[in-house]
């Protein structure tokens, strides 16, 4: 077991870089931090190289983690790792399966309910979809062009653990929609359009792809065109529209036979 | 047509307590931030005291306001007045309305769908929960104990307008339930317990409250006591919960007739 007390530390600064797409890239490594998200991760498939702890998160909490993973540090050594305010005091670091590295295929004749993510930018929503998809027993989730990064802590934070429940993946949307309608699975896209079709007309399904949009501008055009049909919720206030999480978790639940 | 460069101007101190509930309190004022909010503000019936703007922001928009109401400023000033990292610019001090100063008594027949927020801490949950009201065409939301100050600068901010569209009220969520019932209107409250009402067993109505509770512990369990019913969201994957921004829009556009 190791201490370290200074951010000055060589291997602080190294993990301080996985913050960074650059730096996640250049090492295959992600960060995570809290009790929770640690508990989680230990118990998952992911390989954890490190669990970096304060002396005091380290009291409190309890798992099986051989000596030679730990590392204690002090409390500005955590607080420079943090992604948040406060600090939560545990972190551990993981390595990046390989599939997860790389833009993936479509799997043939793929089963169950995904859902797609077309350029949404905002962690905070990106996670509260994949916890949401998680919620709604869904496959797994794509991740499409100019959506963020997976492994960015405000991500991962925000997944709550579902991250290590359903798959995630990186993916060619234009790719993943053909590859399913091929095995006459349906592809809702979505758009803020009353001359669209109204989710509420779409029969309860167990499998199925729904793609939400970018926050501002939506779905990307192109992909529009090629989907099975594209869904509509009708705003009867005069909200100009939905937050993107909101409307996603909407469709999920009304969409998938649950 | 006044011009405040310093951010030590008396004036510019007084706006800037107007982020606190004491100082909200104190003045009976509240302060709102940004292109799109400040618009609605001055289309809405409230009563703008002032426009405090940086003469770029002004120079970019048009809006009919007096002279005298109009207070430039410098960029100093404004990121000083601001809520978010990158200041928008330009300001509105807006009056508290009479009525939203204090407890609200229920309205005998209130009709319509209404949001019960029960000790809501999150200031993006609470204005997610309002926008989602306003699109799904609810009359009002009540604010209950515990749930954050609906003039706080990010509720406000978060609620991008829909403060403008319908009526948010502070109420005594048992008194408005209670009130609710003698007028045979229902009440569902939510809690996350399989044994509680699936929510897809609810009937499509006009006139009803749904009560959302706090995004850690719940509803209060005294008020579930007192609701028609308790519903409860399916989780059928490994997630612990939902949002609670995300399960209020799952279940206001279940329960409401549109």
């Amino acid at each position: 077991m190791e201490t370290i007390l200074s951010t000055q530390n060589n291997r602080v600064k190294e993990w301080e870089k996985l913050k960074t797409k650059k730096g996640r890239k250049k090492t295959g490594l992600y960060l995570i931090e809290g009790r929770h998200l640690v508990t989680e991760v230990l118990q998952s498939d992911a390989i954890t190289d490190y669990i970096v702890s304060t002396q005091e998160e380290l009291d409190a909490i309890s798992f099986d983690i051989s000596e030679d993973k730990l590392v204690i540090v002090s409390d500005k050594v955590a607080d420079r790792l943090s992604d948040t305010v406060t600090a939560q005091g545990i972190f551990a670091v993981v390595q990046i399966p390989n599939k997860q590295r790389q833009i993936q295929d479509p799997i043939p004749d793929e089963k169950g309910s995904w859902l797609f993510l077309d350029n949404i930018q905002d962690p905070g929503n990106i996670g509260t979809m994949v916890r949401t998809a998680d919620a709604a027993d869904f496959a797994g989730v794509v991740f499409g062009k100019g959506t963020a990064d997976v492994f960015n802590p405000k991500v991962q934070r925000a997944m709550q653990g579902s991250q290590f429940h359903i798959r995630l993946v990186l993916g060619n949307l234009d790719e993943w929609t053909q590859s399913f309608k091929q095995a006459k699975i349906p592809v809702y896209g979505t758009e803020l359009n009353p001359q669209a079709k109204n989710y509420q007309t779409i029969e309860k399904a167990d499998d199925f792809a729904l793609i939400m949009g970018n926050e501002g501008n939506g779905m990307s055009p192109e992909l529009l065109t090629q989907t099975t049909a594209n869904l509509y919720i009708p705003i009867k206030g005069k909200a100009e529209s939905l937050n993107v999480a909101v409307a996603a978790g909407v469709l999920m639940f009304s969409l998938k036979d649950i």
